[in-house]
C-alpha cells in the first residue's frame, strides 16, 4: 500500500458530489475522505445475481458493518442515491475478485460490468466525519492527508449462506476529551455505522499492530490520543476472501461512491 | 372485524414474553398490544425461497413499514429474538394467504409449515408504545381495549421485483399537548417504524373514514385528540394481496410475535 497521498493539497473542499464524480470519471484516483463534505458517501460490492440474497441477508444480520442505504435491479448501475451517476465509472478506484483472490484495481469497471450483477450501497464512517468535525473531533487521517486505516477483527459476522467472515474496523485517534463527543455524534447515525464497536486496546479485537493496517493507510496518533473503532462497509471484502463467491466488483478501500444524499438524512432524531 | 375486546380485563401486565407465548402456543388469542411491556413485539410474513429475495429487498427498499428484525434461514421457525419459540405455533392468531387472497385466521400453523419458508420478522408499533406510556401519552385503543386500528393509504411503496403494494399505516389519537412527546419518543426508535408519517387531515393519507379501519378496531378519540399515524408492518399483507404470491403465512392484525428483546434495544442513542 502506498503512503504517498494521492491528493497532496487535500481534497476540494467546494466541490459538490456530481462535480467529484465527473472528476473521478474522468480519471482522478484516490480517498475520498473529506471530499463534498455534508454528502453521504457508500461502499460498494456487486455480486452475480445467485450470490444477491445471500449478500442482502448477510447485511440484514449485519447491520453495524453493513447497513443497507440502497440495492439496485439486477444488471442495473444505477441508484435513486444519485439519479445522474453510473456506479461503472464514477468512483475513483474499483477492485475486481475471482473466487476470493484480487485480481485488478481498475479505475472503471464498464466492460466488467455483466448482466447478473446486483449492486449494495453500504453505510460509510466518512460520512460522519462532517458531524465529528462540526463538533470540534480532530480527525488524524484528514490532517495528515491518509486513507483511514481499517483493519481485520477476529469477531465473526452472523453468517447468511454460503456467506461468512471477520469484520473490518475502520480507527481513528481521538484525544479524551473528545471521546464523548465522538461516541454521541455517531450513536444516532446508525445507517453509517453508529456508535464505535470499541475504544481503546486493539488486542480486544485481535488486531496486533496499529501500525500495520489491512487497508489504508497508518496515522499517527497524539501523545494520549485512544483508538477508537467503528464497523466498516469493507467488511464485505473479507468477506469475499473467507467465502470465495466466483465473481465480484467492489470499490477500492477508502475510495467511495459519492450520492447526493446529505448526512443529515441519516441521523436519528 | 370483531370489535369485542378478545383480552376484557387487559393484558396480564406482569407477564414476560416466555409465558405470554406460551399461553398462545395453548390457544389463548387477541391482539397483543400492552402484553410483555418493555418487550419487542414484531410481525411475521413467511414466503416461499423462491420469493425470499424479493421480500428481503422490499422491506431493504421501505424501512419505515418494513423494519427488519430477523430473517429466518429457509425452512426454520427459529429466530434468535426468542430462542426458544416456535414461530408456528407462538404467536395469538395466523393468516394463511393463496394467491393474494386470505384463506384461513388458524391459531397455530405447524402443519401448513413448509420446508421452503422463509420467515421475516417485522419491527412493530406496539414497541414504542411502552416509551409512549412512560412520556405521559395516553393511547386510546389500549384504554379502550381495543386492537389499534389500521389503514391502507394511497401512497405506493417502493416495488421489489414482483411486489408493489400500498403502505399501511396505524393511527392514535394524540391530545395536542402529547404530540410533541410522541414524534420525539418514537423518532429515535427507526427499527419499530420510526416518527410518525403524518399528523392530522387522514385524507392527505388517502383515508376516508377513520371509523372505518381496513385491519385492527376503531378507536374514539377524546375531543381535540389528532390522529397521528405510524408505517405500520401490516404492510406486507397489502402488498400480498397486490402482487399475489401462491403461498404466505402471516401473523394476524395486532396479534404479533412477542420476543425476548428489550425494546431499549431498538432505542438509538
Amino acid at each position: 500500500m502506498s503512503h504517498a497521498p494521492v491528493h497532496p493539497t487535500g481534497p476540494p473542499a467546494a466541490l459538490g458530489p456530481a462535480e467529484a464524480r465527473r472528476r473521478f470519471r474522468a480519471g482522478l484516483g484516490g480517498p475520498t475522505a473529506g471530499w463534498a463534505p455534508g454528502h453521504t458517501q457508500a461502499n460498494l460490492i456487486a455480486v452475480p445475481a445467485d450470490w444477491a440474497y445471500e449478500m442482502l441477508l448477510f447485511c440484514q444480520r449485519n447491520p453495524g458493518p453493513c447497513p443497507l442505504l440502497d440495492v439496485t435491479d439486477e444488471g442495473s448501475w444505477t441508484t435513486p442515491l444519485a439519479p445522474d451517476a453510473d456506479l461503472r465509472t464514477d468512483l475513483p478506484g474499483y477492485r475486481v475478485w475471482e473466487h476470493g483472490e484480487l485480481v485488478g484495481e481498475p479505475d472503471q469497471v464498464r466492460e466488467l460490468w455483466r448482466e447478473d450483477l446486483v449492486a449494495f450501497l453500504i453505510g460509510c464512517s466518512f460520512t460522519f466525519e462532517s458531524a465529528l468535525t462540526a463538533a470540534g473531533v480532530p480527525l488524524r487521517h484528514l490532517e495528515q492527508g491518509r486513507n483511514v486505516p481499517m483493519y481485520v477483527t477476529d469477531r465473526p459476522c452472523r453468517p447468511a449462506g454460503r456467506l461468512h467472515g471477520p469484520m473490518v474496523v475502520s480507527m481513528r485517534p481521538i484525544p479524551p476529551r473528545h471521546l464523548s463527543a465522538a461516541i454521541s455524534e455517531t450513536a444516532v447515525m446508525p445507517a453509517v455505522h453508529g456508535a464505535p464497536v470499541h475504544c481503546g486496546d486493539p488486542s480486544v479485537l485481535g488486531i496486533d499492530d496499529l501500525g500495520a493496517p489491512d487497508f489504508g493507510e497508518a496515522v499517527d496518533p497524539h501523545p494520549g490520543d485512544i483508538p477508537v473503532f467503528w464497523a466498516c462497509g469493507v467488511t464485505p471484502q473479507a468477506v469475499l476472501t473467507a467465502s470465495r463467491p466466483p465473481f465480484a466488483l467492489t470499490h477500492a478501500p477508502g475510495q467511495m461512491f459519492l450520492t447526493d444524499v446529505r448526512d443529515e438524512q441519516y441521523r436519528v432524531a
